[in-house]
């Protein structure tokens, strides 16, 4: 699968026995990102079946704890299971200087390196990348800087056509240039088509990732066409004066972001505690864009 | 009940998804004590269905990691709760120190005050009293200073005979004074025998609570004739020697504790995760002391 993610965590604050503080591990092309860390999000992953030392980055969208009370006894258990490879924490300034007591006390010898990459909340920029896959963070609105976060495939490589190579006796180093999208001249002199040598490949596939924030606008022309929004909906829009004072987002308002922005499908959570029945969110954002499921705790989404 | 002991975390430094680091519940009389509060402890108070409100008195046996993560989310979440009560934290001092900057800056609004009780380890000390009941803490030994807690009804008052109240036609005031083991003289001017007067009581239970700890058997004069007994034993016999060098005790050691202590009961448990089957801890322990169990999360053991 090219990418796929995970629920392990979907409340807001207030964590129940069945819904554990945000956090998510997505799989992108075998890269592991874990997002937010709330409280428990270890346990999460054992019940998911991660493996630990595929986790290299760690984005924390604000710093809220119930988006990143898990941090330390996640960063402990990585030591105590050996770990060697560096692990890069993407937050705000602030985490590294609340970390450094606890790290220099609780687990003074750990046997690998911690590097703090500071986000900045004042416009998108790219905060990760390899040759497969592309993180921006986008700037959110919130009680505290908070960013969201967009992962993105870069485009794909097409592939050879197997029957290519024999009609034509294409040599790697021909593959390789095909594939850069040299032309290919044939033995009677004249270029091969492309649709001839290549299986075109499918798109790129993107997440976005969008908790904690009041209902904002602009991360409309940033989120426009990704395949899976992720947006917090902490309230029912009956309750959105109280939305607006906590700045957090209704079902109905993540709903409407998700149409403007032209999104492929809309999952809800960071649900507030004080509703038991979570069937009036889907209602209620159904209402403005169909394509909407509300999240659950080691729920997987699956994209190809 | 007279006290009931609650599971919440029975593994290892290394928490799995079925066995959460140290937590436990503990209500005697109706006070509600919370041992030890590794991370994810607040999901399992929601799971046991425990009120939030009645904890008032937290007992933290030493500050490493998988004792005290979870802490600063409990302590998030009363003041989400609108707690207004004072909490009362007995731990080591340095856990005030490390908690004040997350204190301040992730829950600066709190709306109840948190007290600091400074454990110390030198020997036993009375570190909790009411009219009831009766919280100690014992040195353990271990690679940071750590306490065991015994936790004791004080001794019940006897309850008066309905019928003697009848037959002697006593007054509130005289029922007070008898109880309070004055005599009663009857009409005849001669003393009425206290068993015609009153029921004696129960006799009054104990709790130990004794992780983490290498094989220490200075505990025993301390812990002698208590009604149960929590014990770590994080490893088997076999591994005597790493129990050793990472101050730790096997289940045949904490059950040679219990024998020569004269417990009632003893329950085993902060198990390495390294063990799939837990069988063996219960056998090993048996050889030694018969009245023993292993204890799994969310398991609850009632004392009458």
């Amino acid at each position: 699968m090219a990418l796929s993610l995970t629920i392990l965590g979907s409340n807001s604050a207030l964590p129940t026995s069945d819904r554990y503080p945000t956090a998510q591990i997505l799989n992108v092309s075998e890269r592991f990102f874990l997002i937010d860390c709330g409280e428990g999000t270890q346990m999460q992953l054992r019940r998911n079946k991660v493996n630990f030392s595929k986790i290299n980055h760690i984005f924390i969208s604000h710093l809220h704890g119930d988006h990143v009370f898990g941090l330390i006894g996640l960063i402990s258990t990585f030591g105590l299971l050996g770990r060697r490879k560096v692990l890069t924490i993407h937050a705000h300034q602030d985490l590294k200087v609340l970390l450094k007591p606890h790290l220099e006390y609780f687990v003074a010898d750990l046997p690998y390196r911690i590097e703090f990459n500071d986000l900045t909340f004042d416009e998108p920029r790219v905060v990760y990348e390899d040759k497969k896959v592309m993180v921006e963070s986008i700037p959110l609105s919130h009680r505290v800087p908070t960013c969201g976060f967009i992962f993105k495939e870069k485009p794909l490589q097409p592939n050879i056509q197997k029957q290519a190579i024999e009609r034509f006796k294409l040599t790697v180093p021909e593959i390789v240039a095909i594939k850069n999208g040299e032309e290919f001249i044939g033995v009677d002199g004249l270029p091969v088509k492309r649709s001839e040598l290549l299986h075109e490949p499918r798109k790129p596939l993107s997440y976005a990732f969008c908790s904690d924030t009041r209902y904002y606008r602009r991360i409309i022309p940033f989120i426009t066409n990704v395949d899976l929004l992720y947006h917090e909906a902490t309230f029912l829009h009956e309750l959105k004066d109280l939305a607006k004072r906590t700045s957090h987002t209704t079902a109905k308002q993540a709903a409407i972001i998700a149409k403007d922005a032209n999104i492929g499908k809309l999952i809800l959570g960071h649900f507030s505690s004080r509703y038991k029945d979570k069937m009036p969110f889907l209602s209620e954002a159904k209402a403005v864009f169909d394509n909407v499921e509300l999240v659950s705790d080691n729920q997987v989404y699956h994209l190809e």
